[in-house]
C-alpha cells in the first residue's frame, strides 16, 4: 500500500466516523447562539429551529429529522419556560432529562442544543411580551390563561436568539401551530413555519411529555381521544356534516372511560380556528381531556377523501 | 487628448455626480424591503434603521446624518403608524408631506425611504401586539393609553422588515427610547439602539412635527417648555436637590404661560423611570404640555457638571 493510499483510506475513515458521531454543540448563552447562527448565515447554511421543553420523545425526534430535511443547521431549544405554565399547573413536576435529551440529539446529528437557563432567558426587569388577541382567547387559551402569552413571548425570544429561515412545530399542539403562524405573519418575521403530523403509540395515543404521568388504569382510557377521532371522522364519511351532532357523540365516546373529564371538544376552521356548525371540505376537530390529573390534547383534520 | 484620458474624466465626473445625488431607493413592501436587505448583509454590509412618521425636520435629519456615521446603509421607515394613536387623538390631522420627506431623504444620502402603505402592515386579520409592561404606565403611557404597545408592535415590525444593525431614535421621546431599549433587550433583538440628543429652533423650541400645529401666540408660550428645563438645572447647580422644590418651580413658570395645560412634569431614574424625591448625580427631567390644543414633550438629563 503506498502512503496516498493510506492517507486516502484514514481520511475516508474519519469522514465515516464523523458523520456517525458528529458532534453536538452546547450552548447556554443568547450572545453565544447569535454569533454561532451570525457565522453560520455567513456560510449561507439555511438555518432550522426546533423549539422543545425537553423530556424528548419520538414526537420531539419526528421534529428534527423534519428539520434535517429542510436546513443544513438544526438548532433545537431546551427549554420548559415558566411563563407558559398557568400558577396552578405543573411547571414544578414538569419532566426533565438534560442528559437523555443531549443524547437523543446527538444522535438524530442535530447540530445545537440550545439550553439557556432561566435567567438567561427572564432575567430581573424583564417586562415584555407578545400577545396574539383572537386566536388565543378559546380552547387552550381559555383553560389556561396567559398559556399563549408565554409562548409567543418564549418563541420570539428563541426567534431572535436562533434567527432560523425555517421553525418546526408539531401539529398535536394545533392551537399552538395557529397562533405561532399568526405571530410570525403579523410582526412580519422572515421564518417560514413547518407543522409536523403527530407521532403515536402502537396503540394510538399520541405522545407526550406529560404521558409519563399516567397511571397503568389511566393509560387505558386515555385511549379515547384517539378513538373518538376515529368515531368522529368516520361519522363524517358516512354523510354526518352537522357539527353538534358529531361534537355530542365524541363527548359520549369519552364520557364512558374511567377517569376522564372533557376540557374542551371543538370543530372549528382549520385556520381561523372559529367554531363551525357544518363540516365542510376540511376542518379540524380538537380536544382536551383530563385522564386522572394528567391534561392531554389531541387533534385530526376532517377531509373529503380524495377520489 | 487621447481616448484613455477622456475616458477617465468621464468617469471621475460621473463618479462625483454620483457621490453627490446617491440614488434613494424608495421601497414599499415588506417582502421587498427583507429582500434588500437580505442581499446588503450579504454583502457585509452594515445597516441602521430610522422610524419616523415622516413629515421631516432638522431633528429627525440628525438622526439620519448620525445613522449615515455608523452603517453603510441607511433605511428610514416613514409610515404614520395607527396603532399608537388614541381614538380622540390626531391621527387624522398628523401633517404629511412624502414628496417633501423623499427629496429631504436623497438630499441627506439615506439609501431606503421604506414607506409601506397601512394595509402592507395591518391586512386584515391583524392582531398581534408587543406590550412592554412596567415602564409604559407612566408619563405618556398614563396620558395615552395603548400608545406604547403600538410603538412597540410597530417598531418590532420594522425591525423584522429591515433586519438593521443599529436603531437610531431621538432622545425627545425619552420614554419611548426607554421602552424601545426594554423590547429590545426584553426580546433579544440583536440589535444596537442609538439616542441621539434633541434638536431645537434657533429660540430653544424643542422640533416636532406638531409644532405646525401652534398659531403664533402659542408658538411664543410654547417656549416656557425650554425655559423651565434651563430653570431646573440652575436650581440643582445651586444645590437644590429636592425633587418636589425643582417640581414645583417648573410647574409656576409653565403656568405663568397663556395657553398651557400640564399634562405632567416628572423628575425621574434615566433608565427604569421611577419617581426619585432626591435628585442624584444624574436625574431626568420630562415634561407633557399642552399648549392651546396642541400636546409637546420636552426632557432633559440634569447631572452634575464635569470638574
Amino acid at each position: 500500500m503506498t502512503q496516498k493510499t493510506a492517507s486516502k483510506k484514514s481520511k475516508a475513515a474519519s469522514r465515516g466516523k464523523s458523520r456517525t458521531a458528529k458532534r453536538l454543540t452546547v450552548i447556554r448563552k443568547v450572545k453565544d447562539m447569535q454569533q454561532y447562527v451570525k457565522d453560520a448565515r455567513s456560510k449561507r447554511r439555511r438555518i432550522a429551529l426546533v423549539p422543545t421543553m425537553g423530556y424528548l420523545h419520538e414526537g420531539h425526534l419526528s421534529l428534527v429529522r423534519e428539520a434535517r430535511k429542510v436546513a443544513t443547521v438544526v438548532v433545537v431549544s431546551v427549554f420548559v419556560n415558566p411563563t407558559q405554565f398557568g400558577p396552578n399547573e405543573d411547571l414544578d413536576r414538569y419532566p426533565r432529562d438534560p442528559s437523555g435529551d443531549r443524547r437523543k440529539l446527538q444522535q438524530e446529528g442535530a447540530d445545537v442544543m440550545f439550553a439557556p437557563d432561566l435567567l438567561e432567558l427572564y432575567p430581573e426587569g424583564f417586562q415584555t411580551f407578545v400577545d396574539v388577541a383572537e386566536i388565543t382567547k378559546d380552547f387552550c387559551g381559555a383553560s389556561r390563561p396567559g398559556h399563549f402569552d408565554g409562548v409567543t413571548t418564549v418563541v420570539a425570544k428563541l426567534f431572535n436568539s436562533t434567527k432560523p429561515h425555517l421553525a418546526v412545530f408539531g401539529q398535536k399542539d394545533y392551537q399552538q401551530l395557529a397562533v405561532i403562524s399568526r405571530m410570525v405573519t403579523d410582526l412580519d418575521m422572515d421564518i417560514r413555519i413547518i407543522g409536523v403530523p403527530i407521532v403515536r403509540e402502537a396503540d394510538g395515543l399520541a405522545m407526550s411529555s406529560r404521558n409519563s404521568y399516567l397511571s397503568s388504569d389511566e393509560r387505558k382510557s386515555a385511549l379515547c381521544l384517539k378513538k373518538s377521532l376515529e368515531l368522529a371522522k368516520e361519522m363524517y364519511h358516512e354523510g354526518t356534516t352537522d357539527a353538534g351532532q358529531i361534537k355530542g357523540a365524541v363527548e359520549s365516546l369519552i364520557q364512558k372511560h374511567p377517569f376522564t373529564e372533557i376540557d374542551y371538544v371543538t370543530l372549528c376552521d382549520p385556520l381561523t380556528l372559529e367554531d363551525i356548525e357544518t363540516l365542510g371540505d376540511e376542518s379540524l376537530l380538537a380536544l382536551a381531556v383530563r385522564v386522572g390529573r394528567t391534561r392531554l390534547i389531541d387533534n385530526c383534520l376532517i377531509r373529503k377523501k380524495s377520489s
